[in-house]
């Protein structure tokens, strides 16, 4: 008989999400950790044990659980290893579902975090019914999922769907984690548009702007919003530059997989149209006459938590 | 009972190739009309026609023919239509599948030229036994077929696989037939390597070179490697930018797929290391580490007419 519940995982380079989801997609109970505390992977293990062992009992026991589904930065899905994630303190080769499966006593399958958020967006989030989209995770870094057929792409060796690691300018900006120049997550991230502030800031010294109130520290992604949302033509440009070099980046994406959609999340969605309209702008613009008009481009729907906590359980279910 | 033979056709831009294939892959009979000297699609057929139906009767009618599968340039798998194909003659949408089918009498399947060539190279080719690799054809321009989990990606409407259009020189050079700017198509085929001949022969009006000796029209992709063979440096220059371009490419390629190889072939291959070393360099170093030094980039062992030839009747094998 097929069991009721299944835990969900997130593991993100700050926070881990997890939670207990019903087989019609509700997520009982959450609950997150840090998820840097721990030099020792079995000592983050120890915690993630004590907070979700709970919810476990709530549900009437592991004999009610059909396994655990999670999700990480550089999963690997054929080894249900985290190899040698930047972001992670864990370094090199950790067979992390290997010692979840155990600690537990449950089945538990691994994925890229980006993959596992694809997935949820699949079963329970606006792709549902779409066999062929992409989603991008425009937060911290860039991250991607891409759906071919229904099916996540994981290429030859679990590694595949690095968008955000494309080169979109030659010789660009350096991502200092990688050592990539010009490469998309340098842009459309977080972090990248509060590069671009500083930058324009600096390049025009004498145009004014609300910017220039915030010391550097304060100039993040939202500073820069709000200052946008105001008219502040220098924030504004920042968003028209952010999202010129990511919808040329889509454009790219679409002309190799032709997907039905594209669907954003992660913080700097918030920005809505002040982003949209540009990135649009510019991916119709590189696209061939065949794809054009064609691709929609929409914001999740699902809160980032759960579908990566959906997600990511999703991988029990299949 | 399994019929024994089946027709592949591929219809280019200059040329239609066709043959007559055998269930273990080999091709009895093959002959070429010109792609273009018909106005009327109909009257290509009626051509068409004449050159295929001996090879029929020669091997007993159509009761020993599978059927006829065909590669065409904007060919849509899903509805047999070619679309708006730039290099062909018959503008709009044509109902080609349809059309060739009812002349024949026999089932008729129609994909893009390149998927076609994609799919011989995994049935016959160097990619046998591979589930994930991308073939691209370094020709008169740039086509792609991309395979994943051993499987031809077509996408939600069927016209996946446009990696000569993307982009990936920001405002880079124009391409004539698409408007496109800096697309790859315009640096890494052998027109561009024309135009990339012509550019740095005027951008060095005082370096001696071999290539002076040639008119404009004589510039071709063939000349500027004989040039490059006896040591010229701006011979050697041309191709090391055209691989640098062409490996920064690939490496965005990979990092979407992750496929086990590459497979390249059309003229430019003849330029062999040439062409490959700057290209393999030039990947590689655009690549994450998780990536490095595990794609192959391999040349297909296949003729290219009998790549499409054979992948094209491969469609009726499926």
């Amino acid at each position: 008989m097929r069991k009721q519940f299944t835990i969900g995982i997130d593991i993100g380079g700050t926070t881990t999400k997890f939670g207990i989801v019903d087989d019609q997609g509700n997520i009982l109970l959450q609950d997150r950790i840090s998820s840097n505390k721990h030099e020792y992977v079995e000592d983050f293990i120890d915690e993630l044990h004590k907070g979700i062992w709970p919810m476990i009992e709530k549900a009437g026991g592991v004999d009610n659980i059909n396994g655990i589904g999670m999700g990480a930065p550089n999963g690997n899905i054929y080894t249900g290893t985290i190899e040698y994630a930047p972001n992670l303190k864990w370094k090199g080769i950790i067979p992390i579902a290997n010692l979840v499966g155990k600690k537990f006593g449950l089945p538990t399958r691994l994925t890229n975090d980006a993959n596992a958020a694809a997935m949820g967006e699949m079963i329970y989030g606006c792709a549902k019914n779409m066999k062929h989209f992409i989603t991008i995770t425009l937060g911290t870094g860039v991250g991607s999922g891409i759906v071919i057929d229904g099916k996540i792409v994981v290429g030859h060796d679990g590694f595949a769907g690095e968008l955000g690691h494309t080169i979109i300018r030659h010789n660009g900006r350096l991502h200092k984690s990688t050592g990539l120049k010009g490469s998309l997550e340098s842009y459309a991230s977080a972090s990248g548009v509060r590069e671009t502030a500083i930058e324009l800031l600096t390049k025009y010294p004498e145009a004014d702007s609300l910017l220039r109130d915030y010391t550097i520290n304060e100039l993040t992604s939202e500073t820069v919003y709000n200052c946008a949302m105001q008219g502040d033509s220098i924030a504004n440009e920042i968003f028209d530059f952010t999202g010129e070099i990511l919808g040329e980046a889509l454009a790219n994406f679409v002309m190799f997989s032709s997907p039905e959609a594209i669907v954003l999340f992660g913080g700097l969605t918030k920005a809505n149209e002040i982003l949209m309209r540009p990135t649009r702008r510019s991916m119709e613009a590189n696209l061939l006459p065949i794809f054009q008009n064609k691709v929609k481009l929409i914001y999740s729907q699902l809160k980032e938590a759960d579908a990566a906590i959906l997600g990511a359980s999703a991988l029990m279910s299949e």
